[in-house]
């Protein structure tokens, strides 16, 4: 798309354009080492930290990882393919089974719950129009996959309407939240999702065990029951190299 | 969701922290200048190199901008709300309105297009089930929005389906390239849109006239024919700071 003008581009971008374009043909395939910068400064006649510079760029765009003394590989993790229209079907949770089982068939682990009861931020307040002073039952949750972590979430409920339910337990019985919500006669009817692109914050990161400067994709979804009343916001922040999003439906 | 370990985060977190906290608390609105690195410096007694090493952070998440030579400030850009699947209803393009038109009222403009027919790169081959040697008719576009680019885009077409039709004219008519194959016998049914959260290439961050620290948002959507033929294969990629994706279904 952009027009070729005759400006050199910096050389670790030439460098990290060359490795990708390397990657892509299956030059290097999943799990390859790339050339180190021992290896990359003299060919390009760069310093090793332009060198090395390229290297990075890689990681942070989900190419390649580093391992500590070794050098960096091709990204060899698998996106996990999140199916986000099919995963929320009726008889996908009304069957009992997690959400989860729709995306593919490499279970997630969640290895951290909290669940606690509190006022939410404004913006949630807004969006479950929950009064001044109601509580919300907030549920954040870290999936794994291999013990990798891929995904944090939060999901904030009307406490008044989930108190009392296995909705504010860690384990939260077969068919997760949206069955125990149908128990409740809150079966939810509609789904928005809402979704952006951002770099992640310190605590994000930390988290997700990954690198300030890769991406991460938030997913903010709420659901709607018969009454059009939202009565659940999840609020995701998944690892971008982890996931690839997708979308099927008719015209 | 972090555990919060004693660890002291570095300071340029810490400002871009509290500065992003102060911006969605409204105390910097859309527009307001921030505080520059003459300010932030002996508030909070680091370099001045550090302060504005926290303000570039908030830039490449698209929550500030800053202007040649006066300082750096809120964003004002209200991002586009891009409707995943109100947008390719057909009672939409088969009005004979541009399928963005169902996103808001602010129209986009498209200031760059070129159409050729190519060899197109391998996976898109494969994806619209060419043969060898089988062409495609491929549509680059640019879409601004205020003069603003916000999203780059190339659509693959089998080049046998759509020769001798508008879609291989830079005006595709009323309705586009949709409403064009609807007229050759091959209205796209269905769609799938895979999104991937990424930093930009070169290139891209170029035509986007962005940062290539800010993310961008890849969208790969096929179109699909009754016979479940792919009849289109658009590679898009916006500008994180301009758009939310936004997907509404029924469970």
């Amino acid at each position: 798309m952009a027009d070729e003008s005759g400006d050199e581009q910096p050389k670790y971008l030439q460098i990290a354009d060359a490795l990708k374009a390397a990657i892509e043909l299956g030059t290097y395939g999943p799990g390859a080492r790339l050339p180190g910068e021992n290896v990359l400064a003299p060919q390009y006649s760069v310093s090793p930290m332009t060198a090395r510079r390229a290297l990075r760029m890689l990681t942070s765009q989900g190419l390649a990882e580093s391992r500590k003394g070794a050098g960096f590989f091709v990204q060899a993790f698998q996106p996990i393919r999140r199916r986000g229209i099919q995963r929320l079907a009726r008889d996908q949770w009304g069957s009992g089974k997690s959400i989860w089982t729709a995306d593919e068939s490499r279970p997630l682990d969640v290895d951290q719950v909290t669940v606690e009861e509190l006022i939410p931020p404004a913006h949630i307040q807004r969006m479950l129009e929950l009064g001044n002073g109601e509580t919300a039952c907030a549920r954040s949750r870290r999936y794994t996959l291999d013990r990798r972590p891929v995904m944090i979430a939060t999901s904030y409920l009307p406490y008044s309407l989930v108190a009392g339910s296995a909705i504010t337990q860690a384990d939260t019985g077969p068919g997760g939240v949206y069955s125990r919500l149908a128990d409740l006669g809150h079966p939810p009817v509609h789904f928005r999702e809402e979704i952006r692109g951002l770099l992640p914050t310190s605590q994000e990161a930390a988290a997700l065990e990954m690198s300030l400067e890769r991406p991460v994709l938030k997913i903010c979804r709420t659901a709607f029951a018969t009454d059009q009343r939202a009565v659940e916001v999840n609020e995701m922040t998944l690892d971008s190299a982890s996931y690839v999003l997708d979308y099927e439906f008719d015209a």
